[in-house]
């Protein structure tokens, strides 16, 4: 199937880049500013998760009424989401309705931030922040993220804190607002079954006025801390462990081999070295290694839930594990770990929203377009040698580890 | 895109269904068995479940080792699940690989059972429901469904109980799965750019052993009891709420009605009735109402998490929005419901996963095909009637709702 690449930047520095695929049965498109929790102020902590709710809630044309009921009578799968790093609106629908879907978004990225909505939807967000008390996962990662960037604005929590979305003003938002969403922060990706041209004149109309504000990032690496620590509480009744350690950046050519490593480690699919050596023997109930890479560094990431008992037995294996994974490593695993990955882009690449993503995911960190092809090409070139440069440079440390426990 | 509907049955009666697109980039295939938590005597709850973590432990021509090593040597996307109706082995690759995921499937689906294996997966097990325990909805549902069911196997928990699984044997394990994995109650799916000739004589080799023992489910008409009840956790810091009421059969025609009157009060994307009166004014974290077709019967399922001080206030709001949804709802809404299904429905249909998956699930409950245009169709014909009637047959009532609150 013949996909062409397209790419353009309107006057005001925004960038407009699309995969087109004419036999698609659907169109995709999605705004995607770089902007996050690492861009905030600290007092603000909070405030883009808190504009991406807002940016729903109604522009000059619309009221929030207006938004969810034409994204409905278009029936378009739409959504939004907030990262350290990005803020991401998005939609798909049948190609034919596809211009009205952009009209949408492109209007939407204009919020009328009214104050009353404002006050509402604070109460949301304060909601939102409350039901995660309820998930082990988070209420560790929430003390533990902070702790792995003591000093540097990675370590912001996406969704802020009571203090922070309580003593948040509307003014404040618009601000921050005013000076991360500009022309030149964003990228309109586009994907599938549409036509370039046309959606390139639509989106001069809707954000040709946009300005270009030189938004910029500080991308300084952070301090590398070793920490560790344990929560009791009364509210669980499995051990939690997880641990966050430097790993290569998003720019970093290394971030591939650094992918397959914490695939072999403990990616999912039920073949990786935790899942051999913790769950099949029944020591733990889950387990997950991962490899985050962000602008300026990069985690490791492992995490594993077990019997409150059995939590130091499962720690040692999970240090076993670590340090014993570069060294068996073998040709046939780098052969099975590029083969899953290049079935799991394939099956990404058949929905144009999945291709959507992939594009402006990767426009943001690096401001270009790697293709599929290319990608792959790199996975495919990953050697034994480079997996074990990679851990030579981000060994699994310095390490912050945090544990949470049932109160005994 | 030419996509075709071919169906065949083994003289074992093993049914083989498939939609054939010859420009898909991957190819998909599952085997849907007819068996869950309901079908199984009280005492062996959860062997269903059980079984399915067991199928992955090998064959007499496979270890475990080589199942998962296998599927990652072809790159496949592989995965199973267990509910109160079906157990589901499924994977996709790319095209040229699919043989030999189709060949690791189909030999799985005779597994060693072997002694030392279910010694060591049965802890495996016991660790996933001790997991549940840290999750307050899970909680709540397993005490509610089997309130909702007093005495009807559907009242099964699909991972059954810490003294079913403690006291479940190898050899009844063994006589479950040869009575249920029959032929006859199995279906195999398949979807995307495949041969289909070559995949029936691959079946024919790989299944055409298994007996045909004439399985069958009990789908007497559960009763419909009214019950509540409030658990307190000292886990807990929200409040939630869970309620289930009788719906129409997955046989039932009126299912299309039932499903876009769910869709209206709960369904998600920011425009149900329940999102206006309780999210968007910070009253509660999350609501949700579905409908869950079952054999021989269904339920509306409706769910809140707010601040416990306020769970008086929104079931209030709950059964506001429940009373008076049918008088309210218009033409545009379902004319909105039924574009949204649309675009679901032909989204879902452009992996040749979505459609196996698809084609799977319809086989399974109705023992026959039916096209996503039928489907549409069914859907497009819906009136206000539709939905009037169906919430006289099933008005929400009688109900069983059950509150998880913290110890205060």
């Amino acid at each position: 199937m013949p996909v062409t690449y397209e790419h353009t930047t309107l006057g005001n520095g925004l960038t407009i880049i699309a995969e087109l695929d004419p036999e698609a049965h659907s169109a995709a498109g999605g705004f995607f500013v770089k902007t996050g929790a690492r861009d905030e102020p600290a007092e603000l902590m909070g405030v883009s998760h808190f504009l991406e709710h807002m940016m729903f809630k109604g522009t000059d044309r619309r009221s929030a009424d207006d938004i969810n009921r034409e994204f409905d009578e278009i029936g378009a799968k739409y959504n939004a989401f907030t990262s350290a790093e990005m803020t991401v609106f998005h939609g798909q629908t049948l190609p034919e309705l596809f211009p009205r879907c952009l009209d949408l978004l492109g209007d939407m990225m204009r919020p009328a931030l009214r104050d009353e909505d404002f006050n509402q939807e604070r109460q949301v967000i304060l909601e939102e922040i409350a039901m995660y008390k309820d998930n082990p996962f988070w209420v560790l990662y929430d003390e533990l993220n902070p702790r792995r960037y003591p000093t540097h604005p990675l370590g912001h929590l996406v969704l802020g804190t009571n203090d922070t979305i309580t003593a948040l003003e509307r003014d404040q938002m618009k601000s921050y607002f005013d000076h991360r969403y500009s022309a030149d922060n964003t990228v309109l990706s586009l994907a599938g079954n549409l036509d370039f041209d046309a959606a390139v004149r639509q989106a001069e109309s809707l954000c040709g006025g946009w300005q270009d504000t030189g938004a910029e990032r500080d991308t300084a690496e952070p301090a590398a801390p070793t920490d560790s620590f344990t929560i009791k509480s009364e509210r669980v009744s499995r051990g939690y462990t997880l641990t966050m350690a430097p790993a290569p950046a998003y720019r970093d050519p290394r971030r591939h081999a650094a992918g397959l490593l914490a695939q072999a480690l403990g990616g999912g699919g039920g073949n990786s070295r935790l899942h051999w050596a913790l769950i099949e023997p029944g020591l733990a109930d889950e387990c997950e290694a991962s490899y985050d890479p962000h602008d300026g560094g990069g985690n490791w990431f492992v995490f594993a839930t077990c019997d409150p008992e059995r939590l130091g037995e499962v720690e040692g294996i999970l240090e076993r594990e670590i340090e014993g994974l570069v060294g068996s490593l073998t040709e046939d695993d780098l052969t099975r770990l590029r083969s899953k990955a290049l079935t799991a882009a394939t099956l990404a690449g058949e929905r144009p929203a999945g291709r959507m993503q992939r594009l402006g995911i990767l426009w943001t960190y690096l401001g270009d377009r790697v293709s599929l092809e290319e990608d792959l090409a790199a996975l495919d070139a990953v050697t034994i040698d480079d997996t074990r440069a990679v851990y030579e440079a981000f060994p699994f440390a310095p390490r912050v580890t945090g544990r949470l426990v049932p109160e005994s």
